[in-house]
């Protein structure tokens, strides 16, 4: 193994060549970086295009960048986990680097301070370095509550719910970790957008130790999902947490850093997460017998209400506490791949993320984070049978 | 008349009447103060119990503090304009007292400072002082949409469009505003919630100088009104707006200071002026064949969508531009006393409503009021032919 | 004269030409601004390399841009008041636009906007159009001590102590007001850095309307001055002022309208605008037995502590309170020309800005803010006999 | 042992008897409290007063409240640490309370609320609870500049140097945690101000969980330490991290988790630490002939620059760096026990508060403790040697 050697890679499918190339260029330039590696979804367009420009680039003919169609690894939907899980098992069984770093291929503001800070943190002695980011208020809300909400009901007294983007995409990895997880038939299998929730599972199970480093001018990339992608995202990493509903609950704790936040910009303060007027609609679409049917399932509350919907926008009842309780209905009936239950999650998680827009995100920024951190504890006592859901309660200014 | 003394009115109805003795009180203990005047709706229960309070209280003995039903003088719906014209013509008639104060019963946070500072604004020479408060981001909607947007249309080289809130009855006047104003046929007659618009209107006209004062710790007060008054507010403050059309642009520029305004606490800058769920469900209700009939009166981007809101919810439209449009077709159409007109012009004010809320309210309080007044600011372009809608833009950060 | 055309004039001495030259291209580039007027300070290499590059500018051929060294116009220290005299004159006397615009030469974030958003207010009807911008919070300070102070003790009643920027040097005039100015021998003679206060007082005295328009992205420009020019400025601001104390008091108010502003970016917020250290030590230099004459006039407090300063730098004496007696007494007994009294103003103002600094910014960016503005308030009502010192107080926050 | 009980302990000396006794029955009223115990410094007049008025109190009758003086169980000045040690001992060999929890007597704003929270986070399995604030951004100048940078530099792979306040004397331990302390020597002997430190060191280095609560109220205490007492506290503060430094710096990682900081009132953000102007004048104070011998050790631009402060306070020079290798000189070359030490680590400290002070703090309060965090990671990442004191960087906003 080469000491003191790292590399990046870069899975993408549909990218802006531009920005992609650049950031090839950027991660090749470093001194640091020994092999830059695209892990390409499928052989399209893309691919062909980025790769020309590279070969084509004076400036990196003397690097090693190699390009590589993602290998069918896993068992769920064919997608970005088989992308990061080729570029690990090519790290493990081809590469002689020590280090490698996961980075989006859109990141517009991507610079060599990106890999330099994971470096430098590593660099002190941790086996894993994610990158944190500040985010729009009403950003995040499969993470939020999806992710950090099933975390902290499945595993309250682990370091999993305070992990600070669990689904974020930037990190670095010693190659224990990588050896780790790539010989792990969970993580393989995760083929689809549920990969970033299972390898932040498996580095904390594992007890790798963990810096979470910040980077205050945040990640400017191209595509927000649309609202059909979100669905399959929001699903897939649902899916992943109810997989890990009979894991054993004890996890022993690792040494973990979390670099203290900065203030976010005015630019990240004023932004708005997604479409409110759209999102709205989405309540009232796609309802059959058989969601109505799921339904019963629900508390009274949460039942009867989400039924109005049909009709009329209704999302007020879904406070902290009716999710907390949708959730834990949603964890114990939720029957994988059923059509259902996945529209019928989606529209739940909607009014879930309407109430908290208009009754937390409208009251400032800092109250809406404050909000969500709270939160999360909440859950995790609760879940501990230490406290009740009464005591949830809107956090002191 | 005595110099150096003052007048306070508190026109009233049905209040807490330990909050109202209590304002009695504050304000009956400064020298300053040389007598309180309570001006009741009617004589009911509130009425009786403050007057017997008041009667029994030892410390109050000495005072001259006097209970009055509120004469009929008006000829809209009997309301606050009676009340508060009742207080004025007693000063002008009964009173040897140099100023007057209004003050709302209902103020809880009510001190010595509210009347001090006015004072010490009208000794350095203002005719009329008006207090003005740190607001939440969604309240004042009828202030900023109603009352703000219309003199910038009809008046926008004036400093009505400017005053920080027109429509705030916490004022002071000396006593030749006084006299001027109820001496005026226009602001006799305005019985109902029109009254702050026309005193407003009259005090600029009449060239009176004013001072705005910053009342940091706001106001606090007990009752929002509910949805029904505020139907009322909302119809009987564009009324006057409508009845205004009409009148000479050309008004000269008077001495006019306000005051700076500091930094809100965390407490105004997290409130919520209103309930959005609630509010949504509003757009809904009560339509009628001809209030789809006046539509047609709209621009039709206007039309159409208001229309949707017989089925679903539909608000993203009415962005500024939208809203100065349906406006000056509410000028231009509007018939006074027409039911269906009052309920069309309060579902499209709700819309407009959610659609600052939801695309600038969301976005951070700083944000919010940045958006407003440029809103006036270019509604006052606009009017004056000097620029087109067109140019209207999100404020810069 | 040629209806909606503009001269955009900029005075300069030594500058970074690439800058300057960018910000000639800039100006003249918009279809509404028929000339360009650039007055050297003196012939020196800076004039004639930025004419020689406008000359062979390909863009700049048809441009109407004319390079002018200034003329000895004044009686003070020949300076930047010429400069701007000579564009005025220029304006009046050969240019057929009918508006000028003033804009420093090292302005680098100068763009089109600057010069739109100035005409924007100017099509509203306002005669006088001032550019005004976020400012670091220990910025400005001969603006708030030595300008704004003044205006508030020998003008009280008037709008001079509120307009925003009055030494800033972005404006816009029409030709009525540049006539006006260039006909006024006081306006004339002022030759140094005392010019941009002349031109204050001279368009408020004249009642000329104003509009104050907010640039949010600030004024980035190169050069701070060192402390000597910062000695000279003060002083030559001061005399200004001073020269003012006999005129009449009363000044009619005329159409002022102040655009809001919006909430500073981080970079601002964060901004220092001086060295505390190299400050401090200011404390100490230069003392004259004559100096210690002269403070004799100051009050007990103030001379005493004053005296400390030989020593030890001592600064906390000089609240709010004592330095409006310690103005006073420097209006009244000041002697122009004498060279102990300007080393002693400048010690007592730097006194001053480190009690500010230390007191007052050191406890936020908006609270610094409201200090200041509450400061000229109560020192306007004070000078007006309406209030006395001990009024003086911290503001509430 | 009874479970769910727990003892509160008060340690005080001369405290407002009032804000005593009404923090005694807060705590004594309390379901969950079995006992009270204050301990007294001496028996002096606060004793008497306080112990009397709780035996007179009617509601106190059946409460279980003991007033005890402190023993002499250490071995440094007596002071807070044999009180504390006493309350511990006590816990531990007379009281069959399960936790133990420490407040200081003088909180002004001390509530139900205090206690509630440590035992709702004990109550999740963390053997020691710790209470921490919003701090004003020149509070807490010992904790930043001599508590946490020693840990930094001398256990940079621990969690000691993100303990939020390793000084705080707000905190609950579990019976196991008083054991354990109770019986180390080291810990008896610290009688004095170096208590808190101790404690802290021990906690993580026998590795029991931790949580850190946040309490957004603040805390809000009667005395600020005189500038002796501050002598004092910061020498003992050294003291002790002067003692650690042989000791072994591999420490394993226990639970430790920080609950989530709101944003701070206005109050706070605006608040003042200390007087600048009389630190100021401290630098000059009480140089001898040793001190400027000892400032021989000193790095040549720290020796020569606090040499001048005899004349004239220089701070400037006293930036991150500097301060680095100034702690690292004192950590090789004091003298325990040394007056002069002892005086020359103060000025040492007092200019590096100014710096701190005067190139940060009055850059903001977000940015301040942006800083403050940035430079503890860095100060850690100098002492492993996986960076230089170069890389010191002001961080980006």
């Amino acid at each position: 193994m080469n000491k003191n050697t790292s590399l990046v890679s870069f899975p993408f499918k549909v990218e802006d060549v531009d920005v992609f190339v650049n950031n090839i260029r950027t991660a090749a330039s470093l001194p640091v970086v020994n092999e830059v590696l695209c892990v390409g979804a499928e052989k399209n367009e893309c691919y062909k295009k980025a790769q020309k420009k590279v070969m084509q680039d004076p400036c990196l003919k003397d690097k090693n960048i190699t390009f590589k169609v993602q290998e069918r690894l896993g068992s769920k939907r064919p997608g970005k986990g088989d992308g990061m899980n080729t570029a690990l098992k090519y790290f493990v069984e081809n590469s002689n680097c020590r280090r490698i770093h996961f980075y989006d291929a859109d990141i517009k503001n991507f610079s060599y301070k990106w890999v330099l800070e994971s470096e430098r943190s590593a660099n002190m002695g941790f086996d894993v370095v994610r990158h944190y980011f500040p985010r729009a208020r009403t950003d995040a809300m499969i993470t939020w509550m999806i992710t950090k909400t099933g975390f902290s009901i499945l595993f309250p007294d682990s370091q999993l719910p305070f992990i600070e983007q669990p689904l974020g995409g930037e990190l670095l990895m010693e190659k224990k970790v990588a050896e780790k997880l790539i010989s792990d038939k969970d993580v393989i299998i995760q083929s689809d957008w549920g990969i970033d929730t299972i390898y932040t599972y498996k580095m904390i199970k594992n007890r790798f130790s963990m810096y979470e480093a910040y980077m205050s001018e945040g990640k400017s990339h191209s595509l927000y999902p649309g609202l059909d992608s979100l669905e399959s995202m929001l699903y897939e990493c649902f899916c992943v947490i109810y997989n890990l509903k009979d894991k054993k609950k004890k996890i022993k704790h690792i040494k973990h850093r979390i670099e203290h936040a900065s203030s976010v910009s005015n630019e990240v303060e004023h932004k708005l997460g997604f479409d409110i007027q759209k999102t709205l609609l989405l309540l009232k679409q796609g309802w059959t017998e058989k969601q109505f049917e799921l339904l019963e399932f629900f508390p009274g509350e949460v039942r009867d209400n989400m039924k109005k919907n049909k009709e009329i926008p209704i999302f007020d009842f879904m406070d902290d506490a009716a999710w907390y309780k949708t959730y834990k209905t949603m964890l114990e009936n939720f029957v994988q791949g059923d059509k259902d239950w996945r529209k019928l999650i989606f529209k739940l998680w909607v009014a879930r993320v309407l109430w908290y827009t208009t009754n937390v995100a409208l009251k400032g920024y800092d109250f809406s984070f404050m909000h969500l951190y709270r939160m999360i504890d909440n859950y995790a006592r609760v879940s501990k049978n230490v406290e009740t859901n009464d005591t949830f309660q809107a956090p002191e200014v």
